[in-house]
């Protein structure tokens, strides 16, 4: 792969095969030289799970001039982690993870598997960005994000990106010509209140499913969950340093002895 | 469980039958009722995975009076989920994951099982903690980490700690009477080089083991590395919300379109 264009990583958690990849691959190819490495299998709610006590495979897919695609066991930071050691000539540009089929914004950047791809590049000092569209559906129309996902790559290819900072882009579902433009937002407070469907197997033990209700504690203007309600195209700048410098002095104060 | 005592959830990513959670849960028994669920195996490097795309089991291991304790299928952050929303009888007033076997400072706070179910409680508004051992083997000497885990646990019972706040509780792995103190820290910026191990299955196949080195960028004596290293318990304020605030003007700024 040449110096002179850009090197473009793109990884997602729903598996290579998945529609939404597949369309953030057929905007982005314009833009560079492409590495697809993606999860084998569906890897959602995977967060930022690394395979440490079991052993990963890696399966050359595709390979053209300027682009490569591999398919691999592990899970998205997995990925990101195997392409940087492994696959690429050199660090990449930009990484991108997605689309995701289905939100990931507020709390749920947490779970998400798309956005600790994201996030585990920008670990590895790459530009990051996630990619998702708030329709879980196999079938969601991806129009409309790919026209983002491309101008928000391209902007992001020429200005960089602060350091130890990657970007989570929700968009909602709606036509293109609907949108009302693209807001920066802080994340939503908000917790998913959580449901355990009990059901028996044959032979009459229980299981369970994990569901839950998404609730919004956070109406406030300035967020991504009022963006994406309000028709907006909603980008929270994501950092990796968790630490509440806030709240330092508090803690100093109570004076935990050992 | 009757309402004057606190009431304990603790977890870990070890798995139940580790001996960190076995000296956790011995050490907090004075302190309160306690329920404990745990992965029913190792769960480490499992970051805040929770289980979507398959069913969960719990198993009652152990119950007496003001005490149970559960196996459970999934993840860490999958146990807390499942002890809020079924097993306790109230919101519990502390949420203990620990003691991990091998240390959790500096960015391995977020591959980490421990500390993303401390997370996980943080998110349900419970005041949480996780307790690592820098020591990484089975057979790890727990005793100074339990008088720490005592004192720490105690005091945030009486104190609380401040909203959408964890704690992540680095323990040096030399003797108690060597310790030089409890240092509030800030994350140390770091991260790991990673390395694949490759190697060929019996039938001539690739196949890798995800390993690395861990690289510390950050020498700061406010630091969680720089306590470790100067025999200190590091404790650094975890939050949960992700957002970049100090980047929003800058990304407003380059005027992203759609």
């Amino acid at each position: 792969m040449p110096r002179n264009k850009p090197l473009i990583l793109i990884t997602n958690d729903d598996g290579v095969y998945a529609p939404g990849i597949r369309a953030l691959i057929e905007t982005i190819k314009p833009l560079g030289d492409i590495l697809v490495i993606a999860p084998d299998k569906p890897q959602s709610g995977m967060g930022h799970a690394i395979t440490i006590n079991s052993t990963l495979r890696i399966k050359k897919i595709h390979e053209e001039t300027g682009y490569a695609e591999y398919s691999c066991s592990g899970t998205p930071v997995d990925c990101v982690k195997i392409a940087v050691n492994k696959l690429l000539p050199r660090k990449p540009d930009l990484c991108l993870s997605g689309i995701n089929h289905g939100s990931n914004s507020s709390i749920n950047v947490i779970y998400s598997g798309t956005m600790s791809a994201a996030v585990e590049g920008c670990i590895e000092s790459i530009p990051s960005i996630g990619f998702s569209l708030c329709d879980i559906s196999v079938e969601a129309d991806f129009g409309a994000s790919k026209k983002i996902a491309y101008s928000v790559a391209k902007r992001i290819l020429e200005h960089g990106l602060p350091a130890d900072v990657c970007l989570n882009v929700n968009i909602p579902n709606i036509e293109y010509e609907k949108l009302n433009g693209i807001k920066i937002c802080r994340q939503a407070k908000a917790s998913w209140e959580e449901e355990l469907d009990e059901r028996k197997d044959p032979s009459g033990q229980s299981y369970f499913w994990l569901t839950g209700v998404f609730k919004n504690y956070d109406h406030g203007a300035d967020t991504d969950e009022w963006a994406l309600a309000n028709q907006y195209v909603s980008i929270v700048p994501v950092h990796i340093d968790f630490t509440a410098h806030h709240t330092i002095p508090y803690l100093k104060n109570i004076d935990i002895k050992l």
